[in-house]
């Protein structure tokens, strides 16, 4: 079904606001007979930073994939100091998931990317524990275990890097991954982690929060999804949601509970992520509709 | 607060969908030297059909408020076949609110006013009921009594009707109004009059939704807000949210939960439609952002 | 991990109300030695009815699981006039689920099953479509294919509900399977058939819910999860959610964003019929704690 | 509405797990003929704690007003090590109301007041800003200024502390009141300050809570309501609940949203501690159904 879809380009682009910056951009694409199939801006007023994406046809368009960067840079980017990426539809975008030993995340991505629902590519499933090796054999991915100690783990991560390289892996999905990923790797692919995290940020950053919300006797628990930056949990947030908890609620039950939000807030950040809907700037994520 | 925003024009559209009619709308204003605050545009693929909201300031603008309609009508909406209408952020909507014997709605949009987020007037309440007329004076409010029976229901409605028009009443609030308003009234104020009803539409139609809700045993109960249309409980629908309920409620508790949320999506749809971000078209409500 | 938990009995019953029915049967239990786990009770005061669910371990109780049932019968249930079962935690329900085209359910609940989280045995998945085939062989369940025609109707239930004989099948869950089922099959599993239909009930009943809410203009989608009676999408609910939509919404993202709350609506569902907390009365059910 | 009701007796308890606690208590009251209307009840595995609300007719009941807690101490309190109160529904609380410059929280518990929605007396709001004595006015409370200084504040708060003295207060709600209440007026009342807080506790403590989310780019936004303790903002959360926001959200949008949830959560918390259903343990509210 995805395969049918008319091919189009993605362009998203932020820079300092000026007047006619939509204008200029939607002239740029018509005047080259581009059809707009989706477009959507933003203006943020405190720090006057104007946000497009821009998506359209390129049957019938006028450039050729490879002459729209550059047209694009000469006559709007350059001039109006855009920070800008261009996307095409038909480059399906290659995903590695990071797993421990919990498996409801990583079902979900898969159920999805097994019906249909996320158009990526999965070469390979990383795990630090072989206990998701049967559940990446059940979808046939590749699964490669890599168990982290102390001792290793900068070793570790340098074979973890090497494979996300050579499988070209664009961008990588932290399924409920309980270790730290190192600076160096996470310079390597700059808001193209995406990581799960069991609580709303920046309530219960860190370790075991069912266990903090618990104590703290919360009524409502959540997950937030997030780019990882070198600050723990600190990263700039995709989404989140919630579920209601009560006084009945153990550590356990919540984090039973918790798990539903957990899929959920992932899969939508990953298929905004997918769908080239994201653009991170200052610490915070636009998405676009 | 409100008063020291800069006086902005506002303009709604709806036209055949084409290429290029961001561009050319926004470029309209930018032209004039337009500073635009606020862009939201969408099409509907399945009518081929685009809908955009516009606001601008108008200081700086080189059009007076008189120049923009014809101009705009003449290079743009004339050739592009456009339904739009152009408002002013100075011209305050003067709103009439008509109400029964229940409160919980009255009170939440008079708070709203009298704490200054609702930038309406309200010249008038009307009641078919007595009970209201307190809440009416505690805010300094006309209250006008028109009880309604079967005999009388088409007089009162011409007084009620000359009570609008003598007070320029610009859009009407059924703040749980429990009386089925005539197709002749309605006729005077197409997508100006809303209603709150207590279900989440279409789910419940007419008397009684809770106990109906109660009935059927359902676990979520909900309000929307819609413009109220020759059809019963029909109209376009605006805005709609839900709480849960379990076993343990009567139609007593629905009734009791269901206030808070009838109360707040009725404010949203009031909010919505007094800052121009509301427009219908085929039955539906587009809210813009 | 849910093998370790020490065995419970379970108990459900639903009476007139009288005096005294909360004591009576905590004090048959205690007065037996038994630890008390889970105790939840419920009177309908408009119909003047006793509900109550409550749940001990059977380590140390001084009646065998054969003496539970006569000795309750005879002190409490004859007496009082309870319709009520009797259940323990090692006796795993045997669930059947049947599909149509569409994966998102099926994996849903598949993935929970084989991640421990769902205490039942599946030993059958019916389809009346070839597609869930390779989804039950990934988790290596015998899928049977029957077909459906308005010829063969009869025919293949009769196949249906022999398999389900056959293997001893408790509750059959259907996961969007896309079929109306007949009142014989109904009528041999009463209560016991969970269906997840993508409207929040009673709103869009029959095909094509989500066209029919995008045919209206809705600003929330949901589901549905009831116990399937011989009225189509009339049965007694067990669990609704729901999730926004807006104007930018088609049909088809309706779907897309539909599935997300349908599957956890329906796993939901089942979990609460699993862990025996549901009961159904007078076309509600009471979902207890 | 509410005073053709029968007068209830309320009996909250919390001790030491043991066996048999429901059938004692529902067995002391039903022995005298109490007609039971609502019980709940909560164990506590992690901390062995039993807790239990039980609510009973008064007509017909054999022990007067006087004797209940004599005789409930005797045969059950004390041997069970019982934490208990009793409390008579026509009993009406007397609650005042503190507040600073923000009418929303304020005008929604005056028009729940003033609907009969909320069975309490209101013999006074106190103020340490003059914003809000004209409300105070609209519906007829006494209102008192206590503006407070860092020079005068020990001083104001022992009139504030006298004036709830002289007008029999049972409890205090922090309408939005921008203070912080020092550690004497606190054990004045115990689990008796309810204040709402603009955030989903523990995230956003202290100050600007909606400039702290805006900052950290949240995708939701909310308000806690607690039982205020001798720390900031860490006293046991009673009722939480969230906003969707997004990159479009200022500050200011955020502030004007978020008045919304913190009315409705505040407005929640009240009436549970009214209909005595709260219970506070360990730093958490147990909220009875």
């Amino acid at each position: 079904m995805e395969k049918e879809k008319p091919v189009t380009a993605i362009l998203r682009i932020h820079c300092p606001d000026q007047r006619g910056l939509v204008a200029r951009v939607t002239d740029f694409i018509q005047r080259n007979n581009g059809n707009v199939v989706a477009l959507d801006q933003h203006t943020d007023k405190i720090e006057s930073r104007f946000f497009m994406r821009i998506e359209w046809e390129l049957d019938g368009f006028e450039l050729t994939k490879e002459q729209i960067a550059p047209a694009f840079q000469h006559a709007i980017a350059t001039p109006c100091h855009m920070v800008w990426s261009l996307d095409f539809s038909d480059r399906i975008p290659r995903m590695a998931i990071m797993v421990s030993k919990m498996s409801h995340c990583l079902y979900d991505l898969l159920a999805r990317y097994q019906g249909g629902e996320l158009p990526v590519e999965i070469p390979i499933i990383v795990g630090n524990h072989e206990a998701m090796a049967e559940v990446a054999k059940q979808f046939d991915i590749p699964f490669h275990l890599l168990k982290i100690t102390k001792e290793n783990k900068a070793e570790q991560e340098k074979i973890q890097m090497k494979l996300m390289k050579d499988n070209n892996i664009d961008f990588i999905v932290l399924a409920r991954y309980m270790q730290i990923i190192s600076d160096d790797f996470i310079k390597a692919y700059p808001n193209r982690i995406i990581n799960i995290h069991h609580s709303t940020l920046p309530a219960f950053v860190g370790a075991k929060p069912y266990h903090q919300a618990y104590n703290r006797g919360v009524k409502l628990i959540g997950a937030t999804s997030h780019y990882v930056t070198a600050d723990l949990d600190a990263g700039p947030i995709i989404e989140q949601d919630i579920i209601r908890v009560s006084h009945h609620d153990t550590p356990e039950t919540m984090v039973q509970k918790g798990k539903d939000v957990e899929k959920i807030v992932l899969a939508r950040a990953v298929e905004a992520h997918v769908a080239r809907k994201t653009l991170v700037y200052m610490n915070k994520t636009v998405v676009f509709n």
